[in-house]
Parts: structure tokens; sequence; C-alpha cells
């Protein structure tokens, strides 16, 4: 090795040696009789002295000529520091430098490297490689690591073995759009990237390992909304002869160790609630269960008053913001101007505001007395100083826009504590849902989650209302995995194509493996997929996942360091046997 | 779980337990008055018992419905076995079933789920999830498991951080063929498939990260050879501050380790050979050193007799069979034909038998007396009982020729158990090939690989001569893994790209980014990749990595079971701006 030791080891044990360490320049004092560098490595950073009259005076003039981000070794003797930095570890020592060797000098870079930077998200992504050397980047990285490990070694305990599935696969037409990849040898045909390993890991299962796992890349040529990549990874987990229960308490065990282990947190038992609750309590499948607030159903209670809007309305719902009932009429308007975005869509919102006193004072005052205020308020779990938040409108949409309300609302109350953890497994999703744009049902979760057994005779009468073995895990509000029992046979598989709007021949040319390997002995089975960038995003406390991942690719799915996509040479195309089509069609 | 156990759990201490299996059926014997099942799950076999008069007649007769690779679930009593079957971990008790539950039925197999198949293999690579559920199959794959685990915990014990690099990067003209992914939102720009993720660990040493490492996917479209694949996984390493001698350390540790917790072996220390000796002493830069048999030149010993094959070869070289000088006349005519196969190309081949009673008998009687050819038996270490078998020509040629002879002799002689294994670095080797059909020099490596720095000078006056420090791990004769030093600085880079033909502009456009990064602060790296695939196959033993993949393509790079590649749609093929050239053009 080019040193002895690294930047963040030498302590005031190790005075007096000799030593020899490598590393960045990260900042230089030059008071003129003396000059401090502080050198940095992944592993800490080393304060080294130069003192004019006591160094030689050649190399005190060489260090001189050194800049921020320069890469050099050097050696000396390790001192105790006159005032220690009991902010680094290394604080209560320094190098004083004998020799000095310049391994790579450096321009000086396009932004700062430190904590907080100046650079721009475009510049900090074009210079990425200068952006990970900072320390909350590189950390963020670190966890990844760690929340990869300690993943690796709870399912090795749980007899998981990790298997590669292939990258190169076939294009199927469910779920988002494939990445393709054309093949040489057989012009006309096309690899596909995989959205998940979905089938294989089914197929595996009917191999009888039993227990399958796998850290893996999964691709999605989708319309990028921010914080979505078109690769991604995923713990991809599959079981053999389980229930639901099983899957729900192994991943409940997998996340309780990751918190354990990797955040030092004891995570309490994660709860479960049904989809319809979700929807009913919080408006939404993946409720923030970091505070309460729960939804209060007006319907019944504010009828019959001539108030037109509720009176009309499918659903009158609220939310109690604790301690808010002083909002002022300013406040107020500024959530109603929330609601009544184009994203949200509410058309407006009504207020109780339930005073410290027992009073109540609301936007429908005309048309409810303060008995039927203090009904609501109590249906809301209002105490006297709470404000009372209402919506009225069609049942689902308003329960969603009841959730972005509460969510805004959980923010401005400081509920929503980033190092505050809440798990949540949310369960019995639908097993289909209607698309107006290709009117007709698709899978919820995908094609091969099985429907609840005792709802199978409705997939002809009601197929909305088909209830799935299908579970997802959620915390803090993000839906952090998802999975399902499957379908293990080929009479109920095929069944589930019919009800998709499959032709056989479709469903045999694009599944035709798996629903032949089910009649060749498939186990009942199940399995899980978390979303890795965006749990290690939460391990971390961070929004973005842009940082949990090393090379991240921008909002138009480009990589500005390598400058990728690009095009590619006449020759390969010919070899691909393709050609660019001239006129742009519309996509 | 549907089960209380595994099959292969189940002891003598758990006689008269209770316990519920699940798994597949292995094979039935029915005797009339008995029916015995082995009931097989990945963990083991477990035998179950049916018995005329004391199992209910109704089960009994729903177990005679029973086949092969049905998936059933059975409860029942532990009982002690009369006839014992040591050959299995349960082979002391079997199952008195009480109750069965058919998961699932199953058509015929194909081919038999037994060790030896009769599926030939394009029938096992159509049902590799039936293929899957052969126990040597499993093993190899929980063996490849085993060794990523390995991998991951030496690699974590050296502080190296796992870093996932992009999948969609970006083509580049050198090395092998580029798979690509067209971008449907650029429209005639591409992605492509990493070949390695070389340039992005080198930014990750940039970066400071220090010490990297993945297990990783990578991907080559090139014409298939037997036992290659177009996408194979790679242990990817690299490391800051270093110098040759540290990843040879490091990964000689790594090796070690694996075959200690994976073989449960103790490797020696792994020797060194310089490229130039591996070439002189067994014609490859992948020597099988589980045996010696090393060259001997024996060019000027046979100069000057008349011999006018010998007189006019650039190299004569022999080896030492040992044992083997009473070959008859017909077992020395096959090793004739064998050095004359068009894939060898030698024209002849000259033996010697160096009879037990010391005498001499060889083809060249005429032309070189007894004296002559204990001179050539002393140079080639050659006892009285030994053949030895001697090639002539153009250097270069001749060593590999010898090469395939020496391999043979090898096999011959049962020197190259699978189960022994010998591991050697090979080092410095040269830093360019000439490629006769670009009619330029090639980078042997890749060109990020550092010239010796003693040796850039014969850069302008000799390139073939010039060393790299660049290294390859051996095993059994099979490069298991290389790697190199690399350049860090821009000078050398684009030095390099100069003479490996690349203009300024290309150089610029292709990797532009890599000696940017080394404007900011480069430290000096180096690394290494592993074939993973390979090295797996190695540690079981095997000749093939294909059942070391789980699922593995075709010669043709065809994935038969689910059929891929295969055509898309219109719809996707307007989406991203192609179209399929009318007419086939020569690839």
């Amino acid at each position: 090795m080019l040193r002895t030791h690294t930047c963040g080891e030498l302590r005031i044990a190790d005075a007096n040696k000799q030593v020899t360490l490598t590393g960045w320049v990260q900042r230089l004092r030059d008071k003129g009789s003396v000059l401090w560098v502080d050198l940095r490595d992944r592993y800490g950073i080393t304060q080294l002295i130069f003192e004019e009259g006591k160094t030689d005076a050649a190399l005190l003039q060489s260090a001189r000529t050194l800049g921020r981000e320069f890469v050099v070794q050097v050696s000396g003797t390790v001192v105790e520091r006159l005032s220690k930095n009991d902010k680094i570890a290394t604080g209560e020592i320094e190098l004083k430098v004998s020799t000095l060797n310049i391994l790579n000098a450096a321009k000086l870079p396009p932004f700062t490297i430190e904590d907080d930077t100046d650079g721009g998200d475009e510049l900090r992504m074009k210079y990425r490689y200068l952006d990970l050397r900072r320390n909350v980047v590189r950390e963020s990285l670190q966890l990844r690591h760690k929340v990869a490990q300690q993943t690796r070694q709870y399912l090795d305990t749980q007899n998981f073995i990790e298997v590669e599935t292939p990258v190169l696969i076939k294009s199927t037409p469910e779920g988002a759009r494939d990445f393709v990849v054309p093949s040489r040898v057989h012009h006309g045909e096309f690899y596909a990237l995989p959205q998940s390993p979905q089938t294989f890991k089914q197929l595996l299962m009917v191999s009888g390992f039993d227990r399958y796992y796998q850290i893996v890349k999964c691709f999605r040529d989708e319309d990028l909304r921010a914080d979505r990549q078109p690769e991604f990874t995923q713990i991809d987990c599959e079981m053999s002869f389980i229930t639901q229960e099983d899957i729900l308490n192994t991943f409940e065990g997998l996340i309780r160790h990751l918190f354990k282990n990797v955040k030092g947190i004891d995570l309490p038992s994660v709860p479960r609630m049904f989809y319809d609750d979700a929807m009913k309590l919080y408006g939404s499948d993946k409720p923030d269960t970091r505070f309460d607030m729960k939804f209060a159903e007006l319907t019944e209670l504010t009828r019959g008053k001539n108030f037109p809007v509720f009176d009309a309305a499918e659903l009158v719902v609220g939310i109690a913001a604790t301690g808010c009932a002083e909002y002022t009429r300013k406040q107020i308007d500024e959530l109603t101007e929330f609601v009544k975005r184009p994203q949200i869509g509410a058309k407006g919102l009504v207020y109780v505001q339930y005073k410290a006193d027992g009073t109540f004072k609301s936007s429908v005052d005309k048309f409810y007395s303060a008995d039927d205020l203090k009904a609501w308020a109590e249906k809301a779990n209002a105490k006297p100083g709470d404000l009372i938040l209402i919506l009225a409108g069609e049942t689902h949409t308003t329960r969603k826009q009841l959730n972005e309300l509460r969510l805004l609302m959980g923010d401005k109350l400081g509920l929503r504590d980033k190092q505050k953890f809440s798990a949540l497994w949310v369960v019995d999703f639908p097993l289909l849902e209607w698309n107006e744009e290709t009117n007709r049902y698709h899978a919820m979760h995908h094609p091969f989650t099985s429907p609840k057994p005792e709802d199978i005779g409705l997939l002809d009468t009601d197929p909305g209302k088909v209830r799935a073995n299908a579970y997802d895990m959620v915390i803090n509000g993000t839906e952090v995995g998802g999975g399902s029992i499957r379908i293990h046979d080929k009479a109920t598989q095929s069944l589930m194509f019919t009800h998709l709007g499959f032709s056989q021949e479709e469903a045999q040319k694009q599944f035709g493996f798996l629903m032949e390997a089910f009649e060749y002995g498939a186990p009942p089975h199940g399995g899980i997929a978390f979303g890795f960038d965006r749990l290690c995003s939460i391990f971390g406390g961070a929004d973005s996942i842009r940082d949990f991942i090393a090379f991240p690719k921008n909002n138009a799915g480009r990589d500005v360091m390598i400058d990728s996509p690009s095009t590619i040479s006449q020759e390969q195309l010919t070899e691909l046997a393709l050609e660019i089509a001239k006129v742009k069609q519309k996509s």
C-alpha cells in the first residue's frame, strides 16, 4: 500500500510514530509561519502541519503549491496537537510532514466538495464523481451497502438462496413499458430487460428452490416522474408452501432486523390494515401512520340541513388538526387554495374551529347549529383547540383529496419526523382495477396474483370487488414493498388472463411456459419485492432516492456524466438490421 | 407454513411425533400390501408409508393415484424404519401417513428427474424448471450462492464497499460488441449494456471510495462459442493507493478464503509466473499447473544434423510424458493425428521413446545418435520409461500447438483431476497485441491498463514489447480472473488512445468524461475482475458453466424456455422510432 494508515486512523497513542498517509487535500490554512493541510480519504481527515523554519524549505515550498483536491502521499511523524479538534476522530493529533509526494494535481472543482455544496443538481450529476466525494453522498452509499449486507444476512439465516435470474428476457404486454434489446443474430427479434424477475422466481418455486431471494436490477421504460429511475433495484423474494401469514411474518422480521442492525432501532411489531380501511381512514393505500388524524365520515351527520354541497355529496369526510383552532383567515385560505390546486382538485374546503372555550366557528354556521358541529367534533375525535377540515364529493376522489390535506397538516404540525419510523402492512388489495383508457380491468398487482378463494365467484359478476391475497408494506406513508400469494394452477391462471382481456393465443405466446410449468407440479407459493433504492432513502431519512444511487439518471432518463443515451455507428445499426424512422412518430 | 418440518429434517429422535410434510413425489413402490412413497423437497427425501389394512382405505386409494412429481401435503406419525437407508439423512425413519392432501397434480415430466437424466440438452433447457429439480443442478446453484456469500464476507472484512453501477450505459467502440437499448425518449439514440463496469469503478476510485466491489451482470454480444453466455457475472473489484503487489495479495487472499470456506481446502500460497515464462514453459498464458511436463527447448541441440525440419524451424520444443515409452505405433499415430488437426495445425510430431533399459527409439533415428537423444532427454528432464514428444516451427505457433498436446497428455495420464486445484498468477502481460484484421494494435487487457513505467519509451519504437501492469489468475489451466493497474493521468490515457488508433475526437466523445475526471485528482488505482460463472464451475469440478447459471441461454443466444428473443409489436417499434431493415445485411 502507498500508505501505512488511513486518514481516519491515527490517535494520540500513535504519537511519535513514523507514518505515511495518502488522500485528497480538503483545505489549506496558511498562517505564514505555519501551513496546515487537511488530508481526506474515505475513512476520515488528518491534519498535516508544515512549519516555517522547522520544515525543510523546499518541502514547505512544494506544500504551498497544493490546491484543493490534489492527491498526495505524505510521510512524517505523528505529534500531539496543540488545539484539539473534538469533532473528528483524529482531532488529538497532527502529522509533522517530512516528505510530500504529489500523486496527482487537481483542477479547481466546479463546485465545493463540502457537505453543503454550492453545486446545482445538473452540475453535481455531470461531475458525479466529484459529488460522490462529499461525505453526505458517500455515507448514503455506505448506508446502502449496509442495508444490502444486513438483508442478505437475515435472508441467509432464513434459508433463502440467492439465485441470479436473466437480464435478457422477453417483452410482455402487461405492466409498464419494457426496454428492449435488438438481437444481432435473430434479426427483427428483441430481448427485453426485466421489470421484475416475477416469472423466473415463480419457476424457481416450481423447481423446488423453496426460498429464493435476489437483490436485483429491474427496468421500466416509463415517463419519468421526479424520483423515478429507469433502472432500479429490488429485494426480490419468493417462498413455497406458505400462507400469506408466513410471508408477512418473515418479512416483518426482515424489516425489524434492518431497523435494529442498520439504525439501532427496535421497531415494534408491524400492524396490519385492510386496504378498505386504509382508504376509509386515510384515503390512501399507503397511509403515513407516524401520526393519527384519522378520517371521520360525517355524511349522515351533515344530511338534511339544507347545505346543498353536503346534501349532494356521496361522502362528507373530515379530519381534526390538533391545536389549529386559532388558524387565521389567511392560513385557512391557504389550505383552501391547496385543496383546490388542479392536481388535487377539490371544489372547496369547509372548516370548523373548535375554540378553546368550547364554542364553534365554521364556514357553514349558516346551515349548522353548535350542536351539529359538536356532533361532528365528537365523530372526528376533536378537542377544544382543534381545527376540523372537511371535504365533500364522490367517495374515492374526496378521500384522496383529504389524504393530501392530512399529509400537509402532518407536515405543518411537525408530525412527519424523518427520524421517526412507522411501518404498516396493508392487506387484501383488490385483484383488479378498472382502466378508463383501455376500457378493461388491469391487474392491480400483476396477473399472477391469486384472488381470495372465497371471492373467485365474483370474478364474473363483480370483478372490481374481488380481493387478492396481496399486501404492501408501508413505512412513513411510502410503499416500500409489495407482494402476493400467486396463482399456482393453470386453470386459474388461464381464467385470470381471460379476465385481463388476453386472447388464448396471446396468453399462450407470452406466458405459455409458465402455464405449462404449472402442469408439472407447482407448489403453493408467494412472495414480495422491496424497492431497495426507496428503502435505503427512508433509512437515510431522505426525500429523494437520488443520492442512494451511485450514478443516477436525470428526469429525462439521461446520464449527463457519460452523455448517454447516444448515437451508435451505422455499422452497429446495420449489424442489427435496424433503421431509424425518418419521421418521428407520435409516442 | 403448510409443513411442520422439511423432508430432510426428521430423525429417529422424532419418532412418534405428529408432523406435516410437503414436497414432490420422487418415487412410488407399490408392493400390494405396502405402498412406499419418497417425498422430496430442497432439503432432502423422506419415505412415506401406506399399509393395506392399517391405512384408511380411502387414503390408500388416494395415495395410489399419485404420480411422479405430484405436489402433496401429508400428515402422520414418525416411525422407526424396519430397513434403514444409510444413504439419506432421514433413513432411520418413515412417515406413517394419516392424511394426504394433493396440492397439485403433475403431468409425466418429459425426462426423469434423477441425478442421471435421460433428457438431452435442448429438452432440459426448454424445461429448465424441471431440470433445476435435479439434485446435481440445484446443488450447483447452491454452491454458487455459497461462493457469492463467502466472496462478500471476505471483501467486507477487507473494507470493500459494494456499489451498484448502472446497466444502461453508453456504447463504446473498443472491446467486444455491445448490446444496445434504443431510447424511446431520445429517438435515434441508444443505451448500451456494460461489458464490465470498468469506467464506473475507476470513477469510484476518483471519488475516493478506496475499495469497491460488485458481483455484477455483464454483457457481450459476441458470436457464442460453446460455454460462453451473452450475459455473465463478474466479481468486479478496484482499489486505490496500491501497487500490483497489494492487489495480488488481496485477491490471493480471496481465492484462498473461498477454497477454505467453500471447499474446505487449504490452498497453498499462489505462485507467480511472468507471461513470457508461461509462454516459454507451457505455450499458454493460462498454464495448467496441476502437472509439471514443462516445455524443453531443443532448438540448439537439434541443429546441424541434416534433419531439415528441425534445421529450418525457429523453435524445436518438446515435453516428456512420464511412463509412456512403450506407447504403441497406433497410440503415437493418434497423437500425430491430434496435432495435425486443422484447429491445432502442426505439420507432424517427432517422438523419442526413452526405454526402461536406457536405450532410445525415435522417429528421427536416421538423423540423431543415441547421445543426441540422451542430451534431449536430459534437457526435457525425461527418465527411462518416458516418451518425449517434439514439435517444431515458428515459435509462437509451435508453443501453442505443444500446449494442446501437453494438455492431452495430462488428460491421458490422469494428471488433471478436477478435485485437485492449482492456482497461479501470470504477470507482466504485454500491453498491446497486433490485430491482423484491423491492422493496428489493440489493448490486450483494455485501454485503461497502465504500461510499466520503464517500458513507456518503447511505445513509439516497439509497441509490442511494452509490458503492462496486468495480471491474470489461473486455476487448473483456466483464466478465472484478470486485472491491471490503471492509468490515472490524462496525458498517459490520451497517449494510449492515440496508440490504439483513436482520433482526438473519438477519444473525447467516448471517454472524455474519464479523462476529465483524471484532471480533478485521481488516485493511483487498480483492480481485478473474476469470472464468477467460471469460478463456480471450477469449484464444482465441472467443465461447463451451464449448470451454474439458473437460466442459461443456448449457443445461439436463445432462451428456449421462454422463447426469447422474440418479435415485439409494431406499436413498440413505432414508439422507439425503429424500423426493421427489409433486406438482411451482411453482419
